[in-house]
C-alpha cells in the first residue's frame, strides 16, 4: 500500500486513507452535479482528491475524519499532484486499520511522554507546588494523551502538547545544572503549567484543532491556567497569599513575554525569564525540524513558516 | 491662614501644612551641614521648601506624611516660588487639624461614592453576579474609601478609585438606556470589578501611591481580579463553568483593550466593548478636568499629560 | 412575500428584491455562454443568485441598484444558500414597491434625524459658531438625508451618517450635564462638523458607498471640513483669527486622535478630547449592535469586525 | 576682538556678544546671593558664562537677546570652557554693532533668497496657481526675511526657511529637467507653499524659535497652509472646485508623507511624491552640513542628530 | 501589427507576441481537457489569453518566454479584455523578430547606460576607490547589460538596474555641485556599488526576476556587496584597514537607512546620507513615472503601488 | 581591608581601590576650588567619593583606571553611602596589588575559557570550517582573554565575551544531543564566530568598554565578522562560493534575528535559528544572575534591566 508521499503521476492504487476534509461542491454545468472535494491524508502527508458524481447515499456515508478504502488514480492538475477517486468505501472493523495510524504524531509514544511529565512532577520537592501542579494536570490528564500544542503554530499534531512539555523539561534540567541559581521546583512547575489550559482553550480531535472554545476565546489559556492555580490552592487548602501561588501564577502569566504576545505581565523572576526562553527555543526548533521533515527531501526550501518571521528554512547541505 | 496656591513672593506666613516629601541633604560646605529638602502641600497644591540646619532632634521629629505648623517666608528661587521654613513643629491634637483636610481628594465624599457603588451593586438583578461582585468588593471595602485609581495616570487622589467607579456607573446607566441591547447587570458588574484589585496592586496612603505591591508587579490587577472571581465563585458555590463567571472574567481581562496595554484578550462581548470605552472616556476626561483645575487660572496651557498622547491641554476661552 | 433572511433550501418563491450587484460572466463551456452573477438584497439581508443564459436584451435591461420581481429557487451551493433565478423582470411603477424599502437603513427616519441635528444646531448659543455650523451643514444638507457614515467600517447604511451624529449628540448632552466644565456649544458643533465632509469624500447611493471621490482621496474629509470652516467664516464675515474658528477647526482636525488614524494634530482642548471619545464609543458600539443584528439569532459569534481589533463578538446569553 | 570659537583657557578678553539666554540664580550660601547664568553667543558659536553678584540694577539692565560689551576671563569648569564675566554693559548706538552680526544665519543674504523665491514664483506659467502662491507668500512676506525653518530640527537659524525654499527650488528645477513628466508649475508652487505657514506656527526672533503659537499647536502648519489656499482662492475669485486648488492643497497636506509625521493624506500625485523627497533630501543634507560646520574641525564626530535616526555623523577624511 | 495596448473588443488580429506566462490547466468537464492559460505581452503591455484544446504536441512546443505568432480574437471576459487564441506557432528565425523587441526595457539603450556608468567610474579621482569599484563592476558586468533593479518594486525591467545607477549618478552630480562639502569620489562609488550585488542576489532573464538565489536569500545583496569590497581590496593589495575601504563598506551597508529595511548600520557620513536620499528619490519617482506610463491614458488612477505606501497615483490634469 | 560592599556609615578605613572614574570639579565658592569627583571600585562593587582641595600636583598624579591606597571615611550623603577621601597615594610595585584583583570578572579564569573555546574549535570535524573559525579567532585571540561581551547590556566585565561563548557552547552541545538534526560543526562555528568581531567593534580595557571604534560604529560587528569570513576564505584558499562560507556568513549575519536588532537577514537554516535562541537564552539568564548577584542580599528587587523589557527582577524566596 502506497504512502501518500510516494504517489507519482499516473499511479493507480488501492489503499486506506483518512478523509481529513470533505466539502460537497457542484459542477459548473447546467444542471450542476454534486461532487466531493476531499483532502486525503496518512501519516506521511496529504493530497487533494475529487470524487465525482456523489450520490445522495454518498453524502450520508462519507464525512471528515473518517477512514476509507480508496481505489484511485494520481494525476497532475494545474501542475500539482491530485487524486481522482474511482471507488471508495468506509473502512470496516475487519480491515484492521486504526485512525491513529493515519495521523501525524509526536515521535515518542504518548504514554512515555506522560510518564516523563509525571516523573518530573513527582520530583518537585516542595509538596504544595507539587500538589498544585498535580491538581492542574489532573484536570486535563486524559486530553494530554493526544492534544496538540497549537492549531498550526508548532507541535500541531497528536500528543504535540505533551511532547512540547517533555522536551522543555529536558532543557530545563540542563539549565538548572548549568545555572544553579535557578530553582528546579519552580522551573519544572512552570514548564508543566505554562500551557496546561490549552486542552480547554482549543477543541481538537486526533491532534487536529478545529476551533477555539468559547472559554478559550474569551479568557485565553494564560488567564485560565492562572485561575486553575487559584482553584487548586483553594481546593487543597493552600494559602492563596503564599509566595508559591504567586510564583506559579507569575510563571504562567508572563511566559509569552510581551503584552502583544498575550502576557499581561512580563517575566520578573529568574525562572520566569528561563521559562520564556525554554518555551521559545523548543517551539522554534521544533517548527524547523517539522518543516524539514515534511518537505520532500529533494527540495531545498521548506514552505514559509509563520512563527519564524514568515521565512522559509534552507536545507543546508555541506 | 493662606492656602499654598495663594502665596506670593516675600509673603511671611504661619499655617498648617502637610510634609508630602522630606529628604535629609547636606550643604556643599566643608564640613557639610544637614538640611531638609521638603515638599509642603495642602489641598490647593504644593511647594518646595528648605529647612536649614536640621538638628539631630529634628531628624527624629519630622517625617513625610506628617502635619506641621510652619512659620515661613515665600521667595523666588531660580524663578520659581519656594518656601524658607523659619520655624516648624508637628501638629498636635489640640490644633484641631486633620490630615484629610490637607490632601487632594475626589470632589464627592467617599461615603457617598461607596453608597452609589453599593446602590448599583444592589440593583444587579442576577443573584449570582451580585454575589460575585459583593464578594470582590468585600475584599477591599475599607480601602475603597480612600484609594486612588492610579499612581499618577488619572484619579490619583483620595478616593479617586471610588470616584472613577461611580462616574463610570453613571455613563453605564445612560448607555444602557440609549442602547437596550446592552445587559445592565453585566455592565454594572464589569464597571465595579474592572479595577477592583487595584487596592491590592498598589500601596497607597491618603490617596498617594508610594509603590506597587509585589503581587501587583508579578500578577497585575487584571489577573488578580480574574482570580478573585474564581475565588468568589468557589466560596459561594457558583459553578465555575457558568457563563456568568466566564462573562465577568472576560470583562475584567479585556478592559484594557489591547495586549500592549495589559489585556491578555480583546473585548468580544457587547458589554466588554462598552466597558472599555466607558473606562477610557471617564479616565481621559478626568485627566483633562484635573489638569485644568490644578493649573493656575491665568495660564493658557496645562502641563503635558502623559495619558493624552503627552499633549498639554489648552484652556479655550471663547 | 418572503424576506431574504427567511428563505430555506428548496424554497420556491416569487418576490421583489434589489439587485445590489450584477456581473456578466461566462460559463467555462466552449463556446462560453453569458450569465449573471447577482447579489439580491432586501432590508433583511442579501444572497448570491445566478441567472443563466443571459440574452443580449437582458444585458440592456438589468443593472445594479435596480428593483426586480423574481421567481426563484433557493438551494445550497458549496454549503451556502444560493438563489437560482427562474424568471425576472424590472419592477414597474404599478408594482407599488419603492427602493427605500429594500435597503438597510438607520432605525430612525432620516427626517427625524435631521430634525434632531437641527434642534441641536439651533440650541448653540453662540451666533458665530451657529452660523459656521449651519453653513457647513447647508453644503451637504440634501445628502445628510441618506448618506452612510462610512464605506464599511460603521453605520454603513442609509442615513447612517445622520444617525451617527444624532446619537453622538445624545452622548454629548449627557456628558455636558455630568461634567459642566465642558462647553456645550463647542461640543455640539464638533459633533455636527466632525464628519460633515464625508458626503463629499465618498460617492454613495442608497446608503452604499461605491468609491471615494478624487477630492476625498487627495484631501480627506478632515482637511475638507477644516477648509469649509475657513470658507464659512469668510462668507459670513467672521474673523478668521477668532478663537471660535480656531476651536472648531481644532475639533475637526484632531477627532481621529492620532496621526496614523488621519489627524494631523492631537486633541488639545477639553471638548476635542470629549469629541474623540464620543465618536469612538458610538462607532464601536454601533458596530457591535449591527453585527449582532445581522448575524442569525442561532449563531453564537458574529463575523470578524475590522474596527474591533478584527475580533468576532460573542452573543453572551446568561 | 575674539570670536567665541577662538577663546582658549585663561584668555582675558574684551568684546561684544549677544546674551542668548539669561537666568537669575542664587548661590547655595546662607544668605544666598543672586548671580546671572548666561549663554553668550556670536555667529561662531556660544559659551556658558557666569556674572557673579548681580545687583538689583543689573536685573533691570540685562535681558536675553540683548547685545553687551563684556570684559571676561575664559577658564575651564568641569572640563568645559566657561566665561567669567568681570565687567559688562549694554551695547550702545555708538558702538557700531548690530544684532544681526551676532546670530547664526543662512549663508546667503535674505534679500537674495527672497529674490530667488520670487523669481520662481514669477515663472509659474499658470496665472491662478501663481495668484494663490503670491497670496500666501504675501501673508508672511516680512517674516520670510528672517524666520528659521524649524525650532531645532533643521535650518534653525536666521532666514533658514527662505534658504530651505530656495535650495529646494534648485533641486526641483533639476528634477523637472531630468524627468519631464513632472509639472513644473505644481512643483514650484508646492515647494513654496509646503512650509509657508511656519512663520505663523512658530514664534521666532532673530532666527530663534521660542515657542509654537496657539494656532500652531492646535492646527499645525499643514492644516493652516491648506486653509490659506482656500482663503486665497475665495479672495481671488478662483473656483474652489478647481483641480488647481485641489492639487495645491494635496501637495501641502501630503508633504510629510505619513500620518505619524503629520500628513492627513499620503502623496498621490507625481509632484507630491517629488515634493516629499526634495524636502527630505534638503532637510537631511543641511542637518549634516550644519552639524559638521559647527563641530570643531579636530573632532571626528558631530553630536547626535535627532533627525538622522539620532546618529552622529563621522567626518570622513580620505 | 497591433500592439497589445491597442486591441479592442471583437478585434481579430495576427501578430507576434511573447508568452510571458503559460500554465496548463484543465476544463471542469468530465473528462477534463487540457488548455493553456497564457499571458501574452509585448513592450506596450500584457493580456490574458486562452488556448483551448492543447494537444500533447502543443505541450512540447510552447513555453514561457517564447516568441509566438498568434491569430487571435479579443473579447471581454468578466468585464476585462481577453484573447482567444485561434492559431499559434513559435516564431522562426526567418520571422525577423527578436525577443528584446517584446519586453519592457529602460528608455535608454543598455550600451549607453553602461557607458555612462563607466564614465562616472573613470572620473573617480582616487585610484584605490576606482580600483575597488572597477573590481566589483567587473564581477557582474555582463549582467549589468540587462538586469532589472528589483523583482517588482521599481525599475523591474530590462536594464533597469543600469538605468537606476545612471539616473542616480545624474542626481549625485547635481548635488555635489550644489553642496561642495560632499565628496564626489565617495558618492559616485556609493551609487555604483550600492546595488552592485543584485545580479547575484536575484535570478533574472530578459529583465524579469524569477526568484532570489540561495545566496541572495541567506546573505542579501547588502552583505554580499560589503564582502565584495573586502575581496576587491585583498585582490588589489589595498589595505583592509584603509578609511577608503571603511567608507565604501559603510555606504553600501547603510543605504537602506533603517534596520527594518535591511541595513545593519544607519548612515553616518555625509555621503551615506546623500546616497540614501538619492536612491529613495530615484526609485520612488521612477515608480510613479512607470505606473503612469503603463496605465491607459484615459484612466485617472494607476493601480496601487506598494512602494508608495500602497497608494494609487492620480493623473492630475490642470 | 574592607571590601567596598562591606563599608557602613561612619567607617574609617584604609585600603587599596581602583579609581574607576575621576573628574576634576570646582566648588561653588568664590573663588572656586578644584576637587576630585571619584568613583572607587573593587571586585565587590563601587562607591562615589570626594577628594577635596585637589592640588596641581594631584591633578598630575591621579587618573582613571589607576590603583590607589586610600584613607577614607564613609558617610551618608543624600541618603546614599559616600566616601570622603582623607589621604590617597598611587599604589606602588611593592604594595603587592594587581589591577585584575579590583575589577569585575567572569567567574571562570580566562585561560580556562579560552581552553574550552579552543577545545570546541578543535572538535569541528570539517577542516575548512575549522580553518575559517581559527583564522577569525586568531585575529582577536589576545583580546579574547579579557574583553567583555558588551558595553552594558550583558556580560559587561573582564573576559565576559569568552564566558558568553563558553556557556553558549555548553548549551549548543546539549541541543545537538537532544536534536540530532542540527549540524554540530555549523553550530559550534556559529557560536564562536557570532560575536568574534566585538573586540574590534568596541574599545575596552580591563573589561570596561569606553567607546565603540570608528569601524564599530560605521560597520558594526556583524558586517565585520562577515567580511572576516571572506578574508579567511581567501587567505586559506577556500572557495568563496562554497556552501560552508555561505552557511557561516548566514549564521553571523542573522544571529540578531530581526532587522531592527541589526541583522540584515533573518535566520533561515536550522543552525541559525538555534544560534539566535542560544544567544538570547545565555545573555538574558546571565543578566538575571548578574543583577541578583550585585544586588544586596536583603533587597527584594534588582534595578531595572534594560535587556529584560526594562523590568526589575524579584528575588523569589519560597
Amino acid at each position: 500500500m502506497k504512502q501518500i508521499n510516494q504517489l507519482a503521476p499516473q499511479d493507480e492504487f488501492i489503499g486506506f486513507y483518512l478523509i481529513r476534509e470533505l466539502t460537497v461542491k457542484q459542477t459548473n454545468g447546467n444542471p450542476p452535479k454534486d461532487y466531493f472535494d476531499i483532502v486525503l491524508s496518512d501519516s506521511s502527508g496529504q493530497l487533494s482528491a475529487k470524487y465525482w458524481d456523489a450520490s445522495a447515499a454518498d453524502k450520508e456515508t462519507f464525512f471528515p475524519m473518517g477512514l476509507v478504502k480508496v481505489q484511485g488514480l494520481a494525476h497532475l492538475y494545474r501542475e500539482r499532484l491530485q487524486i481522482k477517486i474511482i471507488k471508495m468505501r468506509p473502512a470496516a472493523d475487519g480491515d484492521g486499520v486504526s485512525l491513529t495510524d493515519f495521523i501525524r504524531s509526536a515521535p515518542i509514544r504518548p504514554v512515555d511522554l506522560i510518564y516523563a511529565i509525571k516523573q518530573a512532577m513527582g520530583s518537585i520537592s516542595d509538596p504544595e507546588i507539587r500538589t498544585i501542579v498535580a491538581y492542574c494536570v489532573g484536570k486535563v490528564e486524559e486530553k494530554l494523551m493526544h492534544y496538540p500544542a497549537a492549531k498550526t503554530h508548532h507541535h500541531a499534531y497528536f500528543a504535540g502538547l505533551a511532547y512540547h512539555m517533555a522536551r522543555m523539561l529536558e532543557i530545563g534540567d540542563f539549565l538548572c545544572k548549568q545555572r544553579p541559581f535557578l530553582n528546579p521546583d519552580l522551573l519544572k512547575a512552570g514548564i508543566i503549567l505554562h500551557d496546561i489550559a490549552k486542552p480547554e482553550e482549543m477543541i481538537a480531535e486526533l491532534g487536529i484543532v478545529s476551533d477555539y472554545s468559547v472559554q478559550g476565546k474569551l479568557l485565553g489559556h494564560i488567564a485560565m491556567a492562572s485561575s486553575w492555580i487559584t482553584e487548586a490552592a483553594i481546593r487543597s487548602n493552600i494559602d492563596l497569599a503564599s509566595p508559591k501561588v504567586l510564583g506559579l501564577q507569575h510563571l504562567v502569566l508572563s511566559h509569552h513575554n510581551l503584552g502583544e504576545w498575550g502576557s499581561p505581565v512580563q517575566p520578573q523572576t529568574a525562572e520566569a525569564v528561563a521559562l520564556h526562553h525554554i518555551d521559545a527555543m523548543d517551539a522554534k526548533l521544533q517548527m524547523v525540524e517539522d518543516a524539514l521533515d515534511t518537505t520532500p527531501e529533494n527540495e531545498e526550501w521548506t514552505p514559509f513558516i509563520r512563527g519564524l518571521e514568515n521565512k522559509a528554512v534552507y536545507r543546508m547541505k555541506l
